[in-house]
């Protein structure tokens, strides 16, 4: 129950599955998520964190928002991560 | 030369044309500027951010980020605030 679990955000899964693929982490498998999202996907991150901001209210707290870039196939690609943590 | 100046990003700018922005206001108008991008325009303030900083490296600092959501036209949209600051 220690180490973040990172979850990438995927094109083709929806805001409402990343946010239940999340809660599931949280009550089982870690106290922490990093939710990361690249290119065009970091917008969706933010709508995830959002949603899932909605559902769980004041049962989550976001530790970090870190933002930089990777390089991928040699071309540099933007990313959001965003640390969420569960408060209680 | 106090207040932060908002920057919001705009669908029809190029990630080049606010870089540049950003650096005209840093030199002239204000130490510390607020990027700000709604929806879809998300991913595009962290292109622009990881742009400024390959062009002024050390000369800013990303000094917080902030994710959020607001209510236009009934309608919630995520956001993402880049505040960055002039190093000297």
């Amino acid at each position: 129950m220690n180490k973040p679990l990172e979850v990438v955000v995927s094109r083709s899964k929806s805001v409402e599955d990343h946010v239940l693929e999340i809660i599931e982490i949280l009550n089982h498998n870690s106290n922490e998520v990093d939710l990361k999202g690249y290119g065009f996907e970091i917008n969706k991150a933010v709508d995830i964190y959002n949603a899932l901001k909605d559902r769980l209210k004041e049962g989550i707290t976001l530790e970090e928002v870190s933002i930089g870039s990777e390089t991928k196939d040699r071309k540099r690609i933007s990313y959001l991560l965003l640390r969420i943590k569960r408060s209680y």
